[in-house]
């Protein structure tokens, strides 16, 4: 039997597997098994939580100076995947509850790099790193540098931002609904970028807060993701013309997150991790 | 912390929730959230595994000389309901797993009465009780009593059984494919039942053979439903005017069931259970 520890941040669920001493090799077929939501437990990505200093992998166990546990994620598909927000912060909580990590600050090394989670009340904060316009003269000069037709919807214009994946923010014009788009397929994009996009959908709510909803490349509606958050703050931050580092509250489908930008065209990721249940399976 | 187990029937998921000695009181809420599939545990169905003679409802313990088990069946969206095909062949290896439940046969009660298990190679076959056409005399002139709509698709002609709860069967004409049907939205039904209908799509495999999808009535598609697979080889059975008791082969997207005529207008179901984890959550 394999050890198996299910938790989600707003929603964005995992399942971590503990294998300290590097012992386990994880499958695609194994990991699509486990995140299957009928057939197995269910998640939007697996998780296996090992010393980083035992990675198979040269460039994480180069991390292992700054980070003592290596966060290796895997999609629901069974693919290795570079980061994930939301789950850094559920990495954390399971990390602090095992008495793997303490103090208020520590690392956690990544497929892209080390990244610094910060303990704060209700959760964890998260530096994903840095950001970009992805078109900073197009959208200097329009605001905009790309159109999005929602499924049965109008093309509105969009800002495309790079957090280290793609993102195209639409902030939704008067009188279209936040609740009413159908988000069963992907938005077409016009022009079509070569690696698709995630796209989020924005409506203001007050100063500093915006609601979203995100369509996630490859995978769909989902009810939160993290670098989808925080490219929908950063858009509507670039749009009000405001450049300060005020925090922005970001209402998602499965919870609350908060977006802060940072010194030196950095952005931090804040929101709540929760461990839902513990477990045995057999692999 | 509360004690579980995972497990499916053909990929109908089940929470079950060991409460032997009656001291657990689940809420709709509770419910709710261990059935969420991205906060909680995720499954189509919560059951509380108690002594029939322990149970709160006076039809239930009346059950308790013939089955020492009471099938607690919640659905997702945490009411109670009175049966579950797929499930009583988890709850069975549950059973028998802890050592519950011993020799060959042995009898579940639940909300709809005894339902009595037969051990088989590989799961369980289960006598689902009685069935009969809903409008029969319809049924004898014309083969068809109602027309179903799928969504994007021409109306055809469908049986309706009842079999506890309602079905209508739809026997795909040529040309149309079972891959290519959108159950994203609940097929229309001219004349439309009062209370629902589940419906099912049947494709002739081979002789005794079917495979299907389909809609269940408040739910949306699912990856099998036992009712709609007893149903529709039920219905099938009956347009090939073969009224005899040799057991069909029904094929939905989860797996394999197999459905046999019982004498006394009775039918049976028999298919594979699978427990997939075991664990501990904060109820």
């Amino acid at each position: 039997m394999t050890r198996f520890t299910k938790g989600h941040g707003t929603e964005n669920d995992f399942v971590l597997v503990p294998d300290l001493e590097g012992s386990l090799e994880l499958t695609p077929a194994q990991v699509q098994r486990i995140a299957d939501r009928h057939a197995g437990l269910g998640a939007d990505g697996v998780i296996r939580v090992v010393r980083t200093a035992l990675s198979t992998d040269e460039s994480v166990r180069a991390q292992s100076r700054e980070a003592e546990w290596f966060m290796d994620y895997r999609n629901a598909d069974g693919s290795p995947a570079e980061m994930c927000g939301n789950g850094t912060r559920v990495f954390a909580e399971y990390l602090r509850r095992e008495g793997l990590a303490f103090g208020s600050t520590f690392g956690i090394a990544t497929r892209a790099g080390v990244k610094t989670v910060r303990v704060i009340d209700g959760g964890y904060a998260v530096d994903l790193g840095p950001w970009r316009l992805a078109d900073e003269q197009g959208a200097r000069r329009d605001g905009f540098d790309v159109m999005v037709k929602p499924r049965h919807g109008k093309p509105v214009p969009a800002l495309t931002l790079d957090l280290g994946n793609p993102h195209a923010v639409v902030m939704l014009p008067e009188g279209i609904a936040l609740e009413n788009l159908d988000l069963g397929e992907a938005p077409e994009l016009h022009p079509e970028p070569a690696d698709g996009s995630n796209v989020e959908f924005v409506r203001a709510v007050g100063p500093g807060h915006i609601a979203m909803r995100v369509h996630e490349r490859g995978v769909g509606e989902t009810r939160s993701c993290g670098t989808g958050a925080a490219a929908a703050a950063l858009a509507t931050r670039f749009w009000s013309g405001v450049e300060d580092l005020s925090p922005w509250t970001v209402d998602v489908p499965g919870g609350r997150l908060t977006v802060t930008p940072l010194p030196g065209q950095r952005v931090e990721l804040a929101g709540p991790a929760v461990l839902v249940a513990d477990g045995d399976f057999p692999l």
